[in-house]
């Protein structure tokens, strides 16, 4: 059986992939277009054409697959994908296991609980047996290890920390509920509640000026740098987004008792915009003793995160296999 | 080394415990009084004379000790423990060992862990290798069996689900936070949820008659009872129930994915009451997926769980030492 093994990072625009050695060193990197948007099957040529690519010089012997979305990794199975166009129920790993041959194993997982296990791994959690990884991006994505393990749950639908409801009647979320922490923590709630505030005509700020013309992919962006120029608007939406995520910390410390926040994602720039409102909150919430002996880190392997956290799953059901 | 394991539950009030064979049946019972209002040096006093007593009849290997409160299992320390008089800190494991001399392994558990533990082993959750455990009574306590393990956290202390956030903005809880489920689903909750409807005199309902002389321990089953005679104020405050445990129930879901809810505890008597909007406010929040496949069970094993699970844990301890 060969060492190599390689992790795959699904994004909306690109395929992104690692491959490692047998001592878990990067030796070969690639970025090819994922043309997700255009449907599973355009994904699927995609995919095969990268690892297939990969097979020439590299020989093999598992491939993990980080994905956005709600990911059965039990069975492998796309549940849903808001980056692939009309995804449902597609059993991704049979169907590329299928088309690759045998001798490769697919392990399929959700993003965010990749970027959890590579933290972990080699990351800011390093040192540490338990973490909960929230990655604020569009979305607000979560992993969970506990006991040096991804817990992934009877489903593989576990970590979903986004969507645990922070205020019960709260803002609609995209998942159905009301007052997710999703509402209140991504790209999505920052830009709702610049939008909600500029209504206010009261309210004086330098974003009504700088929004206008924006695109509104930009505003999160915008409002960081006006709370940084000291736009009181601006940092209060910063402060709110850090109440609401010390609140789901709080909850989680008391349930999990874990070592470790680790947090990523575009957002988590403004880090210094909303870190002081979310432990202010979190410990005021939290028991002091599991409190008190929490870290609250950055994510530091960026977008590598993903990939080393699929291929060390990969890896690691290959050690099952043999044992 | 001999078969025989015992598991003690600490009440406010009894001691009680079973002693296990090496094939896992109780081959012995005892309750005697705890006095633990008396403070620690009463209790151990206490514990010390049911373990000799016991061992006269049974050569014990390991002692498993189910107390409520916060309990760092991993250095048995009973943090803090309502029903114990002015403890803190205490470090029950050395002085229990210490007192009883070697070859005795002790293991301290919070209460709801062990019984978390017992129903996953023996009761209501034999089938599954996921569940959290919901224990309503005075407060609620929580455990967690994730993968066939009790997962009590780095300090021992997680699983305090009743501590973590349903209303951000809602009622001052015991333990400082504001909103807990434990504020809105537990006894203590049922009372006050009476005695403040009851400040309204336009609300018509036989409570205002039937709790007038009632102590105050008996409100939460005065209040059952004139639910299931129909009183619509009684009705509304168990479906209240209902809701801030569903709230919870929807966030475990979306973030453990665990196969099963058990619930337990005195207040879980009015099972009918609150069982309904439970199931109705998570189905609503949850994913449907890991949601579809939850099952919400009553405990089975009454005031053995607790007993069992703190034996199980002792067993555990030994076979770990033993490997």
């Amino acid at each position: 059986m060969s060492r190599y093994v390689m992790g795959i990072d699904v994004g909306g625009t690109n395929l992104r992939c690692a491959v490692i050695d047998g001592s878990n060193d990067i030796v070969d990197r690639q970025s090819v277009r994922s043309h997700a948007d255009q449907g599973m099957d355009v994904l699927l040529s995609n995919l095969l054409s990268l690892i297939n690519d990969v097979r020439k010089s590299h020989d093999l012997s598992a491939v993990g697959i980080g994905i956005p979305g709600i990911i059965d990794s039990s069975s492998g199975v796309v549940t849903a994908a808001p980056n692939i166009a009309n995804v449902k129920d597609y059993p991704l790993r049979r169907v590329l296991s299928d088309r690759l041959g045998g001798g490769v194993e697919i392990v399929i997982e959700n993003d965010a609980n990749a970027i959890a296990v590579g933290e972990w791994w080699k990351g800011a959690g390093k040192s540490v047996d338990s973490l909960v990884l929230l990655a604020i991006g569009t979305g607000l994505g979560g992993g969970i290890i506990l006991g040096g393990e991804l817990w992934n749950g009877a489903d593989g639908m576990a970590g979903e920390i986004g969507h645990t409801t922070v205020y019960p009647d709260g803002v609609l979320c995209n998942c159905g509920n009301y007052g997710c922490l999703e509402t209140c923590a991504s790209s999505v709630a920052i830009r709702r509640m610049v939008s909600d505030g500029l209504k206010d005509e009261n309210i004086v700020t330098s974003l009504r000026g700088l929004t206008t013309q924006a695109h509104k992919e930009e505003i999160p962006y915008i409002a960081m740098k006006a709370a940084e120029g000291g736009d009181k608007f601006a940092l209060a939406i910063w402060v709110s987004m850090g109440r609401a995520l010390g609140i789901a910390v709080a909850s989680l410390v008391n349930m999990l008792n874990m070592e470790m926040v680790v947090i990523g994602g575009g957002v988590s720039n403004a880090w210094d915009l909303f870190i002081d409102s979310l432990k202010t909150e979190a410990r005021k919430r939290a028991f002091p003793a599991p409190m008190s002996r929490l870290e609250i880190k950055k994510i530091i392997l960026g977008d590598d995160a993903g990939i080393l956290g699929t291929a060390y799953l990969a890896r690691k059901k290959l050690n099952e296999l043999k044992s």
